[in-house]
């Protein structure tokens, strides 16, 4: 019996929402790997809203994902077959496999990774999610000690590093996230200073609470009125990474700030940033985090669902705020 | 017969729309200038939309105007008397006199400038705006060769002097100013590549027409439709150096960013800025505007008003859009 490789191809665009029949199950053959390649079994696939923007047919940062093709995203895996001499078969690997059991590729868009981690952490605080927080903390905002730092969705994978490297550096990490649990979460087990639920109908005051000395640094990944509401406490000289705007629906809408009077008499530096632009800080980022994970320092929380053909409710779930930490399908 | 100090002190402050009854004219006697002090007779005061914000008692990054005292604002004039070693009468001297004829000042407050310059260039391209311009467009827009740079208030003291740095440095110069006049100016006199006037029907399709190959960073003067129409065709990795928001009318509304989205997709830096944070610039910004202005390069242009009394009417007039180049009152 000839082992098949299950996949998630895009069967539609989202008109209004997304829905599971935006989605279609394969199964499909597997190609041996040709010359320089390496076929790779992968056993985490990671789900991120970014992915969410590359359904649309709109321009964006990057293009668009084809129909009735694989879904894109990150991976970890084991090698399965080589013919490349850098990888042999039982080597754990990252790469960008896509939503599917299997997949082969060119040998140098792998990258061997230590199992000295769980092989998940690659997809989580010392992968993507871990460079974007880094990125945006050391590169943007560049939190002093003693200053307020505010995210947003902070129990997600990006979030939940963010705040934990703001406070490393002596910072207080201030975190909004939806819902009296997640919040919990965040203080609890992340050990930010403080959570505000931006589902509470007292969410303006207690933000304002949470922020006595007003707000240094905003890593946002939100926009709207979470957005709006920690800009009316920015500091002079304030810094804002901006890293996205996940409250907008992801349809083609603009998403206002409502206003840039702000901006301006309170000298603030706003950035907006992709990670790939930024692969020059990979090495120093991917060792510094790493360590973080191993020591212990930096906590983490996955929310796993199991099998790929659960990935596209696990992905909708996601984008409404069900995970806690990073969302994973485990492909077993 | 004693010499008075006509001067114009705020008498209220705006309710709806900036009106002449809010300032009143005074007469009063001159005092000799205490020890370490000066006497300085103004030869012209500096009108700047600054100076509106200011008249508001509304938090912002200047402590409002006083009610019942004299107008602040930028000054240039000749020493009358002095108590310090460093001034003698007859000496030209740029300062922060206000809205009157005659004031003393500690001598730390007044700088000596040179008469090779017209004295009032010291309030325009070699002054307060040229050092505004000089600070966005060289340490936040940084324009490149070939780069397209636009401007809003392109006719102002601040815009047209953006718009030369930028071409000097072969950047394509594109203004926003406000009617036929004006971007005629912009263009035939101040040498910009372009101007679109923002009162025209067609301004969003004009704007389109002058950016042919996008645009890589805007000087934001104005804000609102302006600076959102502007934003829709920015670049990946483009700067706007926020520097004024004079469209939102000076009052407590906020005013919009219609669509963050392109902030993120494009990857922009934004950054709000103000002159006085800037100190550390000034010595080599002054030489170089002051070495431009004095060569020819710099071209810039002035709209005079006459008589300490006719401070307020030529402020709400260059508030409304009527002046060409920098608002000065000349005191005679």
């Amino acid at each position: 019996m000839t082992t098949l490789n299950h996949r998630i191809v895009l069967a539609s665009r989202p008109q209004g929402g997304i829905s599971p029949a935006n989605f279609r199950l394969e199964a499909v053959e597997i190609a041996p790997p040709g010359p320089g390649e390496v076929l790779v079994r992968t056993r985490f696939l990671s789900l991120d809203p970014y992915m969410r923007m590359r359904m649309n047919d709109a321009k964006s940062y990057a293009a668009p994902q084809n129909l009735d093709e694989v879904m894109v995203g990150g991976t970890v895996g084991e090698v399965v077959a080589s013919n490349h001499p850098n990888f042999a078969p039982g080597d754990a690997v990252a790469g960008g496999g896509g939503w599917q059991e299997f997949f082969t590729a060119d040998a140098r868009a792998l990258r061997k990774v230590d199992r000295a981690l769980p092989l998940e952490a690659y997809l989580g605080p010392a992968g993507g999610p871990g460079l974007t927080a880094w990125h945006g903390v050391y590169n943007i905002i560049e939190p002093k000690a003693g200053e307020t730092i505010l995210v947003s969705a902070a129990a997600g994978a990006v979030g939940s590093v963010v705040g934990q490297l703001a406070k490393a550096g002596g910072a207080r990490a201030i975190g909004v996230a939806g819902g009296p649990d997640k919040c919990r979460h965040v203080v609890d087990d992340l050990g930010f200073d403080a959570c505000v639920d931006y589902k509470s109908k007292s969410f303006a005051a207690d933000l304002a609470r949470a922020v006595p000395n007003g707000i240094d640094g905003i890593f946002e990944n939100v926009g709207g009125t979470v957005m709006d509401t920690a800009m009316r406490h920015l500091n002079p000289f304030s810094r804002i990474a901006l890293c996205g705007l996940v409250s907008g629906g992801y349809n083609a809408d603009p998403m206002p700030i409502a206003d840039a009077t702000i901006l301006l008499t309170q000298r603030v530096l706003l950035k907006g940033f992709i990670l790939s632009d930024h692969l020059d800080i990979f090495p120093r980022a991917r060792a510094d985090l790493a360590a973080r994970v191993a020591s212990g320092q930096l906590k983490w929380h996955r929310t796993v669902a199991h099998g790929i053909a659960n990935a596209p409710a696990a992905f909708i779930g996601m984008l409404g705020g069900a995970n806690l930490g990073k969302q994973l399908v485990d492909l077993g």
